[in-house]
Order: structure tokens, then sequence, then C-alpha cells
């Protein structure tokens, strides 16, 4: 009873005093309904994670809900999951494909066991905040926590006594990837490999290794590494009287290599005890892994990396100070912001290097190497959102990627550790090129930034980033002759980027260009059809799609246009010609009606990217700005909650998250390379943003309204202290001013 | 027509012209009839040797005899096969358990093609040497070729003009077990590891890597790794597309690790090109794996490599100079010679470094550290001729015996590269300690070796050496109650262990414990049952195996008795008390009766160890002597042949060419730790045996004789021109002589 009052008191005292901004980050949020982040610890933008892994088990015995082998799963942590199974040390967090998911750290009392369906357990008392997880396992009672710096991290496990065991599992991990060394230098040390890669079980030749340090804070009575024999058939199987059993090799020091192989620490604690286990990572070599470990944690211990790493996250998520709103909206707010500083992370070891595309070398970098770019998702608003609050992050991310031009001859489409998966269409890099240049971030080789753009756009042959390029520069469009998945998308998607490089001929003073790519950038309006009111997949011919379904393509169905979503979700995508589809639809009122039917036919999907800017094209209609306004009210209200599954679906590296952060300050970002936000009514009564002078005049701004779950309606704005007439605002307006003001109300303003 | 006249008088002109002892050596005499030599390149006691790999292959298809998969095969090649897929680089050589057999190196031409079914070709111009070895490939017309130094090795390729590939694959090897890792670092080097080990499929919890690091003479014009994926099965292969699938890797510098994989260098040659790959191993790391090759070979190229280890080659087999005889004879004679200096070859590398036992640890050594110790076959005859002819050979052995002690608390029985193979049965090291010294090798720790020796007869809890110790001294005997194989065997191969303590106890002056294991040297006498004359299975009542065969058991049949063997083949295996046997038979007339029966009855076995010094008994009956004459010529004639299947059967490590080697000299060594031997007729005219004066006081010995293929029968001994009254020789009267005659003739002398 003492316990539960002081538990209560402890969980009130937290939320009364919490003042700072980690206070408010659920790391569960997005932990269910395909959300697809995990919980667990890690530093602002690390390589490193430590995620719990409860997705690998038993489907015939323990019914949870969703088993890595059993379905795709992109996630290391499911939230309605309960079979424990480790620590991953290396992961993803809200994409939709699995890859990572490895270097697994399991604790266990008794004897050893090293199947991971008998050695597993259930767990109670999770608890997860920025740099910080922690569970308790119902098998053993084993408090175990998790810390992370960006390169190294610690587990502590804190036994009861016993003969306790930590095994180092290296077979098993989220994908079909395999293969694994290990070397068990002695009774403390490890440092070993395991191949990754295949994302989506794509480009499964670009596999390659993660390498590791290990060490553990007390020398154990016993290790030693293992080995479960392949199980062979037919005659050799005969003489193969191990086969599929598991091989302990006690003090085996020699590296061991294999699929399903791993280590041990074993003890005999007379009274409980803690035990921390520090492992260092590099996708360079094990001498980077144990050098990341040793200059990023070293002698330091559990709690001590705790407080940097939470400091670190404090400084990053404190770029944004809200208030007013409710407790609820603070923490999807600050939680989104979490997510959106967890990927792209960072590629090169403490010592810059890092491996080349395809690993055909190592090379040091001079500014912070990021990976992780899913860029068909983040060109959206997510980079937008970076070049306002974290430009030194996006300049590097911008000069990342011009580097990846540099070293592989194109700019990258889906990257992932400096491969190339190719995953999803269009030329998405270059619209982030332009667009940050656009928003002021302009400390980037101009000229090679425009030539990758020009390359990628206009070679013809052998172009890995614009399959039916050749259609599309001859028809207008991708046809559907061109065995192009997703015509129409990728038509639309490459006259989005061409938008981009007409912007961008601008600045570089190419006429020629600028005019060439802007009338490129409107050829989708070959594919619209006035029978349907929509984008239409198309043959080279002219003729239209035989038996046409316009609602086909809906919840990730195959279909002949699109890309994951139907005609109702790509047809509105065409930010760089917003005024063109009114037209093309007949005016205002019929591209409000049309708009108004995706909504209202159910058609409209949160959950992905295609359509995430239409509640934000009403601005575009003198009259509906209360549309988007309302709009977006509900879908912060359907969509995101404090709950696991608080996401609409995948938050695909931030985006989701970065759309509702965004839609709750009251701007975003919908023109592709025009540095201009469109306006909705924030969720708090002030939300202060600092900005960095080093790139900014200013240095911070404030967005300040009467916002409360009545009043979502803009009634006026102002800036600072003049009124501002329109649903629009730029980016230098939005930089240079010290406060803004929203004077909202309960009705909506038509 | 000329070049086949050019041929001729080449083939001529070297026999003619052979004067040197490498040239009598033919690698291909047991490479056939299970011999299980193979005829690659090596070094003299080489750590790496370089075999034509030609035992893996589509058994539905080509139909070559002996397949590795689809049988027990312990070779990596096969005479009658003739389907090459490339050149291992570790190998063992005459043993009857498959291990290592990996690193393979495959020349293609054209495009790459990298699973053996498709890449392997016949071929033509086998031709092979003392450190060379070389064939052409049919299907690309390269000429392949190979030599190796002791750690190192070189294989020489001659491509025609056209595309040309290397193929370095560590997925395809001679057993089951997996795991690789190569790390192609840039166009000319690689290196990696690959898991060696379950010999015999026991003890694969001790599998271990092998490194190798290796570089080509010619920057490949593209070079990467690649890796066969895994053939999911279920729900999970439903989106791996490239299941089973060989993917590529070009240019990858990182490491690649698997089970099917390997590397390639690939060149466009626009005329006939000489490319030579360079190999180092070590079973202590990469490191020193390229260590090994840089001091060894560094910038020799292969000619260079090739004559220096021809050198070594003539230096060691010079040994012996022989005369007289048929040129097959000395084929025979210098070719066993050269099999007996393969195994125990050598463990540490060039910086002296090894891997301990179970891989707890590295070490130094400050002697040759040797290994592959085949001890149940090699106490027989092996050691004791290399105590002739290689004393420092033999101390370095039992240093390394005396070594292993120190590190595991026992000494060896079956080792391989410092694992414990527990293959076989009985404590033969002792006997081999016991020998040496007695054979005038005593510069090594006599009190740690009668410590170990006793360790081992004693323990009797927890003996790793003698199973069934209980019984062993209990009853005298193992009985059929024990559960351990072949119980009388086992008996028996303790009772010759005990003798060799009782001789080495005489010499540490411990006349209690030179008693007591004279005495329980003896006690195979209990299971001598009257009614068959033989040793028979007993329980600990004292009851006799019901339903005995004698004839169960022969040709490796299994049995209630007896390892690998019948009866007949182990009753008169009783080195130490052959004079108690003739006793229990009832004397000299049943004995020679009995012993004759053997061979008449077709139960003698020349293929495995346990009867192989039967033929030399007679000489333990006055008047018999010249059946021991009579039956070892036979035996030499019908089992040893300068054929592939010039060998009865395993090698053994070169126990069988010792046993014809020894033959062919006329002496034979037939007690366990007495320095004796027994005599019979030479086959050369003259023998002239170089002695090492360090150890000995003589530096030479001749023996001379009548030999012919007549002349098989002894008539007269003289030793320094005395006349010699015995057909025994004792070591120190061998090895202070200076001559020694055989006056022989074409009649027994009875």
């Amino acid at each position: 009873m003492k316990k539960i009052i002081v538990l209560s008191l402890g969980l009130l005292g937290n939320l009364l005093l919490a003042q700072k901004a980690i206070d408010y980050v659920d790391p569960f949020i997005g932990t269910s309904n395909f959300g697809a982040t995990n919980p667990g610890a890690i530093a602002p933008r690390g390589m490193l994670s430590i995620s719990p892994f409860n997705v690998a088990f038993d489907t015939t015995g323990i019914k949870n809900p969703l088993e890595k082998d059993s379905r795709w799963l992109s996630n290391p942590y499911v939230h309605e999951n309960t079979f424990f199974t480790g620590f991953t040390h290396v992961n993803l967090s809200g994409v939709g494909c699995p890859d990572l998911g490895v270097i697994i750290a399991m604790p266990t009392m008794g004897d050893l066991e090293l199947n991971h369906l008998k050695y597993g357990s259930t767990y109670h008392d999770e608890k997860a905040k920025p740099g910080y997880y922690a569970l308790t396992l119902d098998k053993y009672n084993i408090k175990a926590e998790a810390t992370a710096d960006t390169r190294a991290g610690i587990t502590r496990y804190t036994f009861p006594a016993g003969q306790a065991n930590l095994i180092i599992n290296l077979g098993l991990g989220l994908t079909n990837e395999q293969g694994a060394v290990i070397k068990m230098n002695n009774n403390q040390e490890f440092q070993g490999m395991r191949m990754v890669g295949s994302f989506c079980y794509n480009n499964a030749e670009g596999a390659y290794p993660v390498y590791f340090y290990g060490k553990v804070s007390i020398p154990a009575e016993e290790f030693g590494s293992y080995k479960v024999a392949d199980n062979y058939q037919g005659v050799e199987a005969q003489w193969m009287t191990y086969n599929g059993q598991t091989l302990l090799k006690p003090s085996f020091t020699n590296e061991v290599i294999g699929d399903s192989i791993g280590g041990f620490f074993s003890y005999n604690f007379k009274k409980p005890t803690q035990l921390e286990l520090k492992i260092g990572v590099s996708y360079v070599s094990i001498e980077n892994a144990k050098e990341n470990l040793m200059k990023e944690i070293g002698q330091k211990d559990f709690n001590q990396v705790v407080a940097q790493t939470q400091n670190a996250w404090e400084d990053k998520l404190s770029v944004a100070e809200v208030e007013g709103g409710t407790l609820d909206q603070k923490k999807i707010f600050y939680t989104g912001l979490y997510h959106a500083l967890i990927h792209p992370n960072i590629l090169n070891d403490i010592n810059g290097e890092f491996p080349l595309h395809k690993r055909v070398g190592i090379k040091k970098t001079n500014h912070q190497r990021y990976t992780v770019f899913s860029l068909w998702d983040t060109y959206r608003n997510y980079h937008s959102l970076l070049s306002l609050l974290y430009p030194q992050d996006q300049l590097d991310m911008v000069n990342t990627m011009l580097d990846i031009y540099d070293e592989t001859g194109w700019l990258p489409k889906w990257e992932l550790n400096n491969t190339e998966t190719f995953t999803m269409v269009g030329d998405p890099a270059t619209v982030v090129l332009a667009d940050t240049y656009m928003r002021g971030i302009t400390g980037f080789d101009k000229k090679k930034a425009y030539e990758a753009m020009l390359k990628g756009a206009t070679q013809m042959k052998d172009n890995p980033l614009r399959p039916g390029i050749d259609d599309y520069w001859t028809y207008g469009y991708v046809s559907l002759n061109s065995g192009v998945p997703g015509p129409v998308s990728t038509t639309q998607e490459y006259n989005i980027a061409d938008f981009a490089i007409s912007q961008f001929a601008k600045v570089m003073g190419d006429k020629e260009n600028q005019k060439k790519f802007d009338t490129q950038s409107k050829t989708y309006r070959k594919l619209y059809d006035k029978k349907w009111s929509l984008l239409v997949p198309k043959y080279r011919n002219g003729e239209w799609l035989k038996d046409f379904n316009p609602e086909k393509g809906a919840n990730f169905e195959a279909n002949e246009g699109y890309i994951e979503g139907n005609a109702y979700q790509y047809t509105f995508m065409v930010p760089q010609d917003i005024r063109g589809l009114i037209k093309l639809m007949g005016g205002n009122k019929n591209f409000v009606k049309n708009l108004d039917a995706v909504f209202e036919k159910g058609q409209f999907d949160m959950a992905n990217e295609p359509d995430i800017a239409y509640p934000y094209l009403y601005n575009y209609i003198k009259g509906s700005e209360w549309k988007t306004q309302m709009r977006v009210n509900d879908l912060l209200n359907k969509y995101f909650t404090t709950q696991p599954a608080g996401l609409p679906g995948n938050d695909d590296t931030g985006v989701m998250s970065a759309w509702a952060m965004m839609s709750m300050m009251g701007f975003y970002p919908t023109e592709p390379a025009v540095a201009n936000y469109a306006l909705t009514a924030p969720k708090f009564t002030k939300i202060k943003l600092r900005l960095n002078p080093k790139f900014f005049g200013n240095d911070a701004v404030e967005i300040i309204s009467n916002a409360s779950p009545e009043n979502i309606y803009i009634q006026q704005i102002k800036i600072d202290g003049k009124k501002h007439n329109s649903y629009f605002i730029t980016d230098k307006e939005l930089k240079s001013a010290k406060k803004i003001e929203f004077i909202l109300g309960n009705q909506p303003k038509k």
C-alpha cells in the first residue's frame, strides 16, 4: 500500500514538476498501429540505439499479435507483444521495411539456455524516457535498463543472487539477413560483426557488416561462445550427430563465424548485483567500434551516460518551448519532435570515418555524415522543419547528399547506411536541396547541387533515379506501357522535382532551364481526366486505362497507376501547381468540392504521405481556409494521441510526427522549394522557437494565441503587432518576426 | 608428332638422369583405394598445402566415383575423379576422417560463374612432384600450378587471352563445417577466415577458424565478393525474392560473412597471361597469416618457391640413399618417406605463436610446435622411424606432447590443430614418449613425461584418455559390461602402454611401478580363450561373449570386442609379451600354426594397424624367420605399388608408408618402448642412412645386400664385418654400425 502511494506521488510529482521538454516525451507513442517507432534508448541522431526486442516468439505457443517471421514486420518492438528476448543495439525507428535489429544482449538466470524461445521472458515495470529504457523480467526478476550515447551504449542488469548469465546473441535479428563473427577476447571483452542490409528485402547484394566491441563491468567466472549447428538433410545428416544442436565453446577466444552464433558471460552472484554491458558500434571496423566506445563512454557509468544523453536531448528539444494546450498535446508535440531527431542519424565514427557506398572503401568526413534518408517521405515537410529549427543538421544533411552524389554519381533516394535501397519513386533529394536553399541555408556547393539535380532529371540512359524518364520527356508522363510501377505517381513526383529545379535554375540564373523545367513541372495535367476530375493512368497513345477504379489503391493495395495510394490520394498532390489544378477542375468551387469529396468519401489517408498536405489546400481558396483549420484539428484529434497507437501509421522517420508538430504550431510547408508555409490555428497559447542566429538574423520567434479545444478557428493574424492578411507566411517573414499572434475563435471565419 | 617425341625423350631423360631423391617421389601414390593422400603441393611438414579439389560434383550428372556429400570421404582429391573445382589451401593427407579442405581458389574464363557445379572442369596434363602440382583445365585451357612453403603457397595460372577470373570460394569445402569471412581489401589483396574442425564429425563444439591473407600478382580490373543467399521456407520466403541466389558485391571492401561466400578478381587479358596468387595461412590471426606469407614468400615468385621447397624436400628425403632395387621400388620407398614427412605438421606461425587447446588463448613456442598426431596409428612404427632418421623432429614432437600435457592436463590421443578429437582407443602417447627415450632421444623433461604417463594410467575419475579404467584395474581387462567400444582392443592397448610405463619406470628408478606396470601389461592374458586360441570379449563375471564369431569385425565391421578389426587381427597384437602369448598358445609350434592361420584364412588385414606387425612375429620363433621374409616380401609386392591405388588403404598419416619403407630397408620395430627392430631382407643393394651426429655418435650407416626379386631370404647378417647371430638388432647396434650386410638367397634358411 505504501509503495503504491509513493509511486502515485512520484508520478504526480513528475507531471506537476515537469518543466523540461524531455519530460513530455513518451517513447512508447508510435510503438503500435504500425507506427514502427521503438521505445529504446538513443541519443539525438544516434548511430546506435538500444531497443527492447520482442518480436520473436513461438507463434504456436504464446499468442502475441506480431511475430517477425510470420508476417512482414519492420520494427524490433511492438507494444502489444509481451515476450522479450533481449536488447538490440542497432535499429531503425519508424520505417516501413525491416533492417538492422541485431547485436542482441539478453540477461538470464540459472543454467545457460541459448535458445531465445526458451530464455525469453514476459516483463513488467516498463519505462522509457529519451536516452533511457527499463523493464523487469518476470521469469528472472532481473531489472534491465538501457542508455545510449551516439555510437555506444550501456545496458545495466540488476541480477538477483544466483547464477546469472549475459548472452550476446548474434543469430537472432529482425530480418532474414544472417552471418556474424564473435570473438570473446577474455572474460570481460568481446568483439565482432554482424551482416545487415537488404532493407525491404531489396538490394540484398548490398548487405554489409556492422562491427561491435563490448565490455562487461565485472569479469565473468565463465565465458565463451557458441554456435548452433546447421541442420543437414540426406546422406550427410547420417554423420552429423550434432545436427541443429547448440555447440558450447567455453573460454574459446578465437573468432566463431556463422549464422546462429553468440557469446556468453556467466556469474555466480552471492548477492543481488548490478552488471553493466558497454557496447560500441561502427560501420567501418571493430577498431573504430572500440574507439567509439572508449571516446564516448570510456569509464563513465550508466547514470552518467543517462544524464549526459538526457541533457543532449533537452538541448535539442528545447528549441521549442510551448505553453498552454493540454498535457497530452504537449506530449504529442515533444514526442513528435523527439521522433524527428532520430533519423537521419550519424553514420561516421568519432574519428570521422565512414564506409563508402557499396563498401568500396573508407573515407573521412569533415562534417557530420548522415544516413537513413527516407526522402520520398521526408522531402514533404520534414526537411523544411529542420531548415527552420536545426539549420546546421539540415546543412550537414545537404552536404551528405552532395557527398553521395560525388561518391556515386547520383543523389540519394532512400539511403540507408550508405547503401542506396532505391525504395519508393521520384527524385526527392532535388526538392530537398532546392527547398533548403530557398529557406536561407545556402552554405553548400550550389553549383554541384544544380549539376546533380540536372543529371538526375535529364540523363536518359542508365538513370537509376528516374525510371520511365524516356516516357516522361517524350509524352510528358510516364505511361502504362513503360512498366514503371505507379506511372501516375511517378509523373507527379518528377513534376514536383522539376519545379524545384526550375526554382533553383532561377537562383543559378539559368533562365532557359528555369523555363524548361517550369513547363515540365506541369505535365501531370496530361493525366487529368475531366470525366473523373482525377489523374488517371494513361497509355503512350493517349488512351486511358480501361476499367479505371479511382478507389483502387487505398490501404497499400497494388494498382496500375499509383504507389501506395489511389487516384483520390494522389490527384491533389501537385503542390507545385495548385492553381493549375484549380483551373483544371473548373475553378475554386469545384476544387473545394472535389477536395471535400476525398474527405467525405473516407478516401483521405492520414497514414501515408501523398495526401498529407491535402488539409492545407483549402488555404488556396479564399473563404475556405477555415476548412484547413477544421480538418487539421479533426485529424490531430483523431490520429495523434499519447497512446502507443498514437500515430496514424508508420512514422516514416519522423514525417508523421513532423506533420503533427507543425500542424500544432500553426504552419505547414505546402510547396516544394518555395520558402512558404500555409497557416492554421496553433494548439498552444505560446510557442517560442529558438532560431540559430548563425544562420538567421533572428534568435527566436514566438507564436502566441488564445488556443483552446474550442478556439480552433483563426479570426486574425498579427506579425509583430501588424495585421497579416494571408493564410500563408513566407519563411523569411516567420524567421524575421519576434512575435506572431493568432487570434482564434470557436467559429470559422468564412 | 614432334611434340610427342620431345615429351617421350623428356620423360626418358628424367628417368635416366634421376639422381635426386625427389625425382622418385610420386605424390599420386595413395590417391586412390582410400589411401586418402592428396597429390597437392606441400613443403616438408607444412601447415599449408595446396591440393586439387575434385570431390564435389553433381552426382546426378557426371559419374565420378566418389563425391564428398554422397558418402563419407576424408580427402580433397580422389585420383579416379575428374571434376576439378579449385585448389584447397589447408588439407589433411592420409587420414580416415574429413576435415579442412577449404580456402578454395579457382580460375575460370568468360562471364563470372560462382557455382562450382557450373564453373568446374575436367582436366589433363596432371603432374605432381614434391612441392609442385599442375593440371590444365579442359573447359578453359588454363594451366594451373601450385607450390608451397610451410605456411604460405602460390598458385599460378596461365590464362589464354580473354576474360579471366580467379574465384576465392569459401563456401565449398570437404566437410559440413561452415562459416567464413572474406574482406577484399582492394583489387589485389584479400583476407579472412574459415571455420574448420569437427574431425570425424566429432567434437563439433571445438570447431575453430583458419585465417588467411592473399594477394594476386596483377591488380584486377574488377574485383569483389559474393554471398549465396540462404533458401528460406514458409512465409518468410515470400519476400525473399533472392532466396538461394548468388549476390554479387562488386568492389565491396568490408567483410562479408556467411556460409556460402567468396571473392573474385577479374581481368580482360589481351594476350595469354600468367597470374600468381599467394596465400598465407595461420591458426592464430589474419595478421599472422599475412606475416607468414610475407616472411616465407614475400617477393619470391613461383619458380623460386618451387626450387626452394624442392631443395627442402631433397634435404629431408636424402636422409636415405638407396641403390639397386627396381625403379618402382625406389618410387615406393621415396614416396613412402615423402608421406612420412607430411604429418605431423607445423602448427606455430613463423613468429612462434599458436592457438592454445580449445582456443582459450595464444601462446609462443620455443620449439617447432607440431600437430596432427594420429597416435593410435603412429605409435606402432612411425615415431620409431622418426627417432632414427629425424631425431630433432621427433624431439620437437615429444616436446609438443608434453606441452599439450601442460596445457590440457592430458597427453594427446588424436590431436588436430590443437583440438583433441579423442578418435580411436588406447593411451598411445605414453608409448611414443618411452620409445623415443629408449631410442636415445632423451633431451626432454622425463620427469614430466613420467608424471603424464602415470596420470593417464592411474587417474580413476574423469580420465578422458582411458575409458573403462575402472574395469581395467579391477578385472585386468575392460569388460563387455563397461560399455566401452572394443573392450578387448582397449585392454590390449592399455597393456601396451603400461609396458611402456614399466620400461620408463626402470629409467626413472621407480622399481615399484616398474613391477606394477609390467604385471599389468600382461593382463590381456585373461582374455585368452583356449577354446579359440584367441582373445575373446569377456564379462566382469568371467563369462565369455556368447555366440562369439572370430571373423566378425573384419573390414571395419562393427563388433562387440574390437576396434576396426576382429579376433584374428588383434590376438597377436601383444608386442610387449610375444613370449607370453607363445606360452599361452602352447609353445612355438602352435604359435606359428595360429599365426599362419591368420594369413591362410585371409584374415590378415594390411590396410589397418592392429595386425601390421604380424609378419614380423615369425622372428620370435627360431627356424621360422624365413616366413617373416616371405610374408613381408609378399605383402610389399601385393599392396605397395606405384599406382594411385598403391597403398593398401588409408595411409594413416604415413604409417602404411613407414611400414613399406622400413620393410624395404630390412628392419621394423615390433616392441613398444624397446629399442629394437626385427630384421627382414632389404630390397635394395645399398641403403645409406644419414644419422644426426648431434643425437647419435655416428653420422651414417649403410645397409648392404645382394637384394633382387629372387633374393628375398636372409642367409647371413654381418655388422661391420662381424657375423650377427640374431634376427633382431638393437637400436644401438643399428646406429653404431657403419655397415650392415645382408647375404640373401632365393631359398629360405630354415
